[in-house]
Order: structure tokens, then sequence, then C-alpha cells
């Protein structure tokens, strides 16, 4: 059977020289990711069956090993450019494995890095690890390979226009199902209904339809609520293509909307146009944080704004986060310089608990002369009866 | 706003009561859960946004305190019967707060319970944990709430029927898009449309649409792929409902099915039938993957069962996993004895690399005097052309 690679072998080699790069800068002799998207990005491999134990082992110099369930072969076979494999059966401890691997291979004595800050390496494997490598120094490789990810190539950039694609067609389709009457339950069918016709994936989060109180509270969802005239709906929705993510929200008016609301939703566009017009290379997160945060406190919505970030790195991921907030996030205070090649999601919410919630976002690519929005759906309140 | 629960505050309760009547046994002062699971059947609170830090800290006196994000304040004022909750901003340690709050509550040289297990407790969270409680002692408290969760109440068994009404539902629909030369997309796209219009939440998993080769791969799943004539294809739904899942899979020939093909459908049914028939009061874990790994032994088929369970216990979920596997699986030696209120997904998959695949699946309820198929389906390899 023949492989089913999202790029050229070219493409996964250049990114494992980028993170040996890192690698040496750190003096890893050898770097352990447990991290589902980490994996992906280095050698192609994945699976929605993450929630049982892998693990990629990179060495300095050897060639990348996957570590991973016997079941979980053929995935391998077919999605992983690398050839080398060793597999567990679930009755044994993989992290022993793990540990046993990385002494075989030389690394018992190593520095070897280990993601402390990863999901999908637990406590209990990490001291599993630490145990049976006790000659070794377990050292914190939380972020080494995120950060190379940073950076999308014009490859990764086009998966993410793809997922845009997806995202918007389920947007007109869950604003066309809106009436007065109908669940929420039904809106959320024809959304899904329209992403999966228009190319995506299984998501990583949502997507959120947010209707009546839920639109006030942050990640508020359906639940066979019936929609009601005078409600807010927020609709936060992704689509995903070779796992690459881009988010889009808007917010809908179910009849014609009250003045408080018309100027939520007013300050929620407006906050996030100052959000994207500022995203340009050299500009700081902070920078962007607070051209948002400045347009919410002119508006005199600011004590509304429960987030502490205007937008987050957007990209590879598995469910339950489609973002990279981890990796960086638009806050207060952040000098990070945006580069050409960044991509973010923004999103401008503003809830009143109780009364109102108000959104509109884009995934926003950073060009080397400013930003290009990656989604490109109408922004207004819309309304439906 | 009024709040909004699963289940009467009494049940909550006698829940409460019984993990505390485990921290007991176990010597606990305190227990602090990390698994959303876990918090939601104590305390009704839930929210997608489960991937930043949040935790319920159980006293063995004091009442549960939860510690979540501030921006998350709106889902516990609504979902959780509790009145104490401590929020931290984006820019904080939460695992400090953590440590501080269990400190000011008396707990600084107590005996701790935490989940090494839990995946949304990561290393470096639970380091600092350490750290800060050097006078405390922590132990491993893995599964001490699990275990309650394992004998599911007649309101858990309730959710459950539903949730399996809406996995029937998206199941026919996915059967009957299934034609030669449609996407899997376009199948997905039905299934979906029906799941959600019969009133499921988000699934915790899947579902899969696996056609053709990715129908031989463990969680093989679509990906805009042509659906073409002589191809087996694999049907995994979950339907959700109150976070309670149930799943179903049935499978599909496109066009007349080959005598391989049913051979290792029939096979699969049978397996599956002798897995459900083996479920009773008394039966153990153990016995259960006994005779269903007994019909594909005498099927000749036994090398093409990939997997070393035949089922496992299923209730609530979020992403990335609906099963409750890593409480109770169906497998090898396992002396656990099944009691009734147990409810399983026995799943039968078997899978030729790059040929066939097939499989059937129920969930499953442990009754006192047998068993009770919870999903009604047709028990048949369907054919679509």
């Amino acid at each position: 059977m023949e492989k089913e690679l999202a790029f050229d072998v070219a493409e996964y080699r250049q990114r494992l020289d980028r993170v040996r790069a890192r690698m040496r800068v750190e003096g890893l002799d050898v770097l352990v990711t447990h991290t589902p998207e980490n994996i992906l990005y280095l050698s192609g491999y994945q699976t929605p069956g993450y929630y049982m134990y892998q693990c990629l082992v990179v060495p300095l110099e050897a060639e990348p090993v996957l570590i991973l369930r016997r079941g979980e072969l053929g995935n391998f076979l077919r999605f992983c450019y690398l050839e080398d494999a060793i597999t567990y059966v679930d009755i044994q401890n993989p992290a022993d494995l793990t540990a046993k691997t990385l002494a075989n291979r030389g690394f018992a004595k190593a520095r070897i890095g280990v993601e402390l800050g990863s999901w999908f390496l637990t406590p209990k494997h990490y001291l599993t690890l630490q145990a049976a490598l006790g000659n070794a120094s377990l050292v914190d490789a939380t972020g080494t390979i995120e950060r190379c990810r940073l950076i999308k190539s014009p490859k990764e950039v086009e998966y993410i226009r793809q997922a845009a694609r997806a995202a918007e067609a389920a947007m007109q389709a869950a604003i066309d199902a809106i009436h007065v009457g109908v669940t929420d339950n039904v809106v959320v069918a024809e959304l899904h209904r329209a992403l999966f016709n228009a190319g995506s994936e299984y998501v990583a989060l949502g997507p959120f339809v947010a209707a009546g109180y839920k639109s006030t509270i942050m990640h508020g969802n359906w639940s066979r609520k019936r929609i009601e005239r005078g409600e807010s709906i927020i609709l936060e929705i992704g689509g995903c293509v070779q796992r690459y993510n881009a988010g889009l929200m808007r917010t809908v008016s179910v009849g014609k909307p009250s003045d408080r609301l018309q100027h939520m939703a007013k300050a929620s566009e407006e906050a996030n146009r100052a959000a994207y017009e500022a995203i340009k290379p050299g500009a700081t997160s902070g920078d962007v944080h607070r051209a948002c945060q400045a347009v919410f406190e002119k508006a005199g919505l600011i004590e509304l704004r429960r987030a502490n970030r205007s937008g987050y790195s957007i990209g590879l991921a598995f469910p339950p986060d489609w973002g990279e907030g981890h990796i960086l996030s638009l806050q207060e205070n952040d000098p990070t310089v945006l580069e050409p090649g960044m991509v973010f999601h923004i999103p401008s919410a503003v809830r009143e608990y109780g009364v109102y919630g108000a959104s509109f976002s884009e995934t926003v690519l950073v060009t080397p002369t400013g930003r290009e929005l990656l989604t490109n759906f109408e922004r207004a309140l819309f309304v439906r009866e």
C-alpha cells in the first residue's frame, strides 16, 4: 500500500533539521515528543487514537523512531515517511518500553529532552521514564518543536486556506438554518453537513453554536435548546484540512437587534478590525492586544472582556484545542515580534452574562508587508427571523 | 440565571459520598482531580475549554472547590451546583494557585490524592504542586473517582439510551448516503446531520467512516476519498447526551461482497454476539474476551485481530476518547467481575491490511439477570451500489 503524505519528504526533513538545530542550542542528545501535533509535524504519523500512549524519539544524529500501540501500525505504514517503529500491546507499560528503547540506542546516560508541558505525557509515565533512566538527565523541552511550528510554509498556509473555505461554507449554512423556534441542534446539523461537504476533516474544537444565554458564556454550546426571538447567537467554526485549522466567528441577532446588542456587535467588529490591522511584521504580540482592547475601552465594554488575550497562533491541531495559544498568544506585555508566515486566529468576543454575546474573528496570515485575511466572510451582524 | 443540571443535586451528593468513602479507605485527606469527566461527575461543571488548567479540590470533610480559568466562570454559574470557585487569569501559574488554595485550607501537611494518570495534569504542573507542597504527602489517586463511575445509575443509563438513538439515526443516514463515486466526506456530512438532528452533543471520538484501505487500518477515517466498488466500509458512530456516550459499529460492502469479506463480516458478527452473550453479572472481564476471540480463532482470523481487548466501559467522556477503557477493559486474564449497571462498548473488528475490514459493535448494559443491548440496529453486512 502506497504512502499518503501531506508534504514532500523534503519538507519533513527540513523540519527535522530545524528542530535539531534547536536541540543543539539546548544541548539535547535526543528529544522525546509525546505531543500528537509535534509527532505529526516531524513524521507525518497521525491517528485519532492518540489517547493511547505514543511518542517519537528524535536523536540528534540517528533517524527518529516512533513508539506506538500495536493496533495503530497501519497508520504508521500509511502516513509516516519514517521506517523505524516499535509497538506495544495494551497490557505493556509503554513508558518502560520507551526507556528501554532509549537505553538500547545509547541514551542511558544522555541529556534527554522531554515535554513536561504535554498533555499526553502523564505524570505517571514521566515518573516511569525518570526512574528507568536514572543515569540520564531528563530536561524540559516543552516548546522546542512548537517554536519551529510558528512560521508556516507556503504549503501549510495552503491547507489553512482550504480549511477556511470549509469554515465559510459551514458559517453560511449555519446562518441560513437559524429561525425562531428551531433548536440549536438543527443549526448544528446543517453547519456540519456543509463543513464536511466542503472537505473538512474532524475538527479539533467546537464548532460552537451559542444561542441566547449560551452566547453570554465562553464556550457555551448547543444542547437541544429552542431558538427564541431577541437572542444573540455566536457562531464559532473551524475547518480542518490535513489537521491544519482555520477559525471564523460571526454573530446573529434573532429578530431586530436591540440597541445594546448592536453596540456590542459594532464594538466587537471594530476591535477585531483594529486587531488584525495591527498585525504586521515587526509589531509585537502586545501591540495587537492593546489595539483590540482600546476599542472595547472606548466603547465602554472593557469590563465585559473576560479574555486575557486577543488571539493565538493557529495551525496543526487535534482535539481538544484547535489553537497554538500555548506556543504564542497575543497578550498584554508580550514582546514577541510577529514574523511573516505566522498565522493567528483573533476572536474579539464580548459577553454580558445572561444578556448578550457578540463576536467577530478572522484567521490572519502575517505577510512580508502586512497581513492577509485567510478567512473571507461578510462582516455584519446578521439578522434572522 | 437559573442552574442547568443533568442530575438532581442529591445524585451529585451521593457520588461525593461514594468517593469520600474510597478516600477514607485510601487514607486521603483531600483529593485533587484534574480529569474533566471526574470534575463533571462530581460537580456538574463542564466546558469544552478543559484544555486550559482546571481542577476540583475535594476535601474529606469540607465542601469541594473548583479552580478554573476566569473566562469560564459563566459555565460554573450555569452548570455547577457547588458554590465555591477560585479563578485564575491566563498569565498566572494555576498549579501555584492550586497549591496555595490547598495550603490556605489546611492541607499544607495533609495526605493529598493527585491523579498521576490524568492527561490534563501535565508533569510540569505536577512538579509545581510537589515543590509548593513540600510538607504534604502527594499520593497517586488515579482511578479513585473512576471506579465510582463504573456502575451507572438509572438516570445515567437513560442518557446513554438517548445517545444510542442518535447513533442509530446517524448510522442509517450514513449507510443511505453510501454510493459508488461519492466521497467519504459526503457520507460524513449526512451522518453528522442526522446525528445532531437526533439530539447529540459534540462527540468525544470519531465518528469513523473508513472506506476501502481505510477500513483495514484501526482508526482509519474520511479524507475526501472517492468510494469505489469492491470496498468494505467500517462505520463507527457515537452519540452523546449530557456527555454520556453510546457507540455503534456496522460494515458496508460497496457492491456485491466477495467471499472473503462475507467470511470476515460473518465472523465479526458472531464474535460480537458471543461477546455480548458472555456479558452477565458474575462473568469476568476475561470471560468476555475469550468468548469473542474463540469465534475469530475458529474462523481462522485470529491473526488479523490486532485488538488486545474485546470491549471497554463507556459512559461520561470528552474528546479525545469516548471510552472508559482506562477504568475497565474486557481483556485477557482480567479477573474483574461484571456487575449490574456497568455499560460496555464492544467493537469486534477484524482487519486485513490493504484488503478488507469488518466490524460489528453494540453498547451493552449489564442487568441483574444478564445484559441488554442499548443500541438497536439491524445486524447485517449492508450492501450499497
